[in-house]
């Protein structure tokens, strides 16, 4: 199963495709990568740059699905916006390539891949480095919060499907728009 | 010239073709709309559906430019990250149609067109529906607010315009995007 990890984010966006040969198995990184879009851009030209740079990372590393980081609501509320933005075509972009996506917000991330939801940047970047088996600290830390988005989907997707298959969940919903 | 304005939401964006034979000359309205996406769906199909439904009113219309309303501040925390989601899409989809994007602020919108910034949603509606000419009142408020961005476009951008040519702001730097 290849899963691909997004922190998202309008000058930076972290991404990271791991793979798990199956439920338990290590965890390897295929790929992964920072999308970086200029400040001095207009909004709408960098938000463009982010799909299709992203259109390119999915089209080259075909994951089943998309991990993605919830926005967290305590920063700067410029910055809340910009990154919401970018979430918005993250969101697309995967949308678009048929992945099927989850979102978990940063706390749980942290909790799940370290056992500490209130773990720092560097200490996710030392327990990512040392779970995928990296020779090398991942940099920078948007790069290692998508691997440890990746990471946690590994561990929680199969209680979540089926969870939502308990509730009946149906994920597969048609989108109707209705333009009047 | 055809302005498209936008006043986006997740649940519901409002839109509004106006066309201006000149500078001053009285604007029509060509076609306006609400774009509906059902709550009970998973956020990223609810952003493709608004994605392809904008999209749709651009080929049909072929509007210039497109004035968007920006997000207002106070409203509730999800609210406001639902809106902003939406606008991400939404500006993707004007400037994958090669549309010329001018943001204004709520107030800057209800002052420009009203004469007063803090109008109200029925004062506006009054409004917007004099100044257009229309039989009746343009409902619902997300289309008349839509119809309201449009005309503070068209009254501001030819100021907008020169004084960024003053300033020597190229918009048309092209966005590059690195992907390492």
């Amino acid at each position: 199963m290849k899963i691909l990890g997004i922190d998202p984010g309008l000058d930076r966006t972290g991404w990271a495709v791991l793979e798990q040969s199956g439920p338990g198995a290590a965890a390897q990184v295929l790929e992964s990568g920072l999308i970086h879009t200029p400040k001095d851009l207009a909004l709408e030209k960098r938000l463009s740059a982010i799909y299709d740079a992203l259109a390119l990372v999915i089209d080259a590393n075909r994951p089943q699905a998309a991990a993605i980081e919830e926005v967290f609501f305590s920063k700067r509320a410029d910055t809340q916006a910009n990154t919401t933005h970018a979430r918005g075509v993250i969101l697309l972009a995967c949308e678009k390539k048929s992945l099927s996506i989850c979102a978990y917000n940063p706390r749980e991330i942290k909790k799940t891949v370290s056992g500490n939801g209130g773990a720092d940047k560097a200490q996710m970047q030392k327990i990512v480095q040392l779970i995928l088996g990296l020779k090398e600290i991942p940099q920078p830390d948007d790069v290692a919060d998508a691997m440890a988005a990746a990471l946690c989907h590994l561990r929680l997707a199969p209680m979540r499907l089926a969870f939502e298959k308990a509730r009946g969940i149906n994920r597969h919903i048609e989108a109707k728009a209705r333009v009047k």
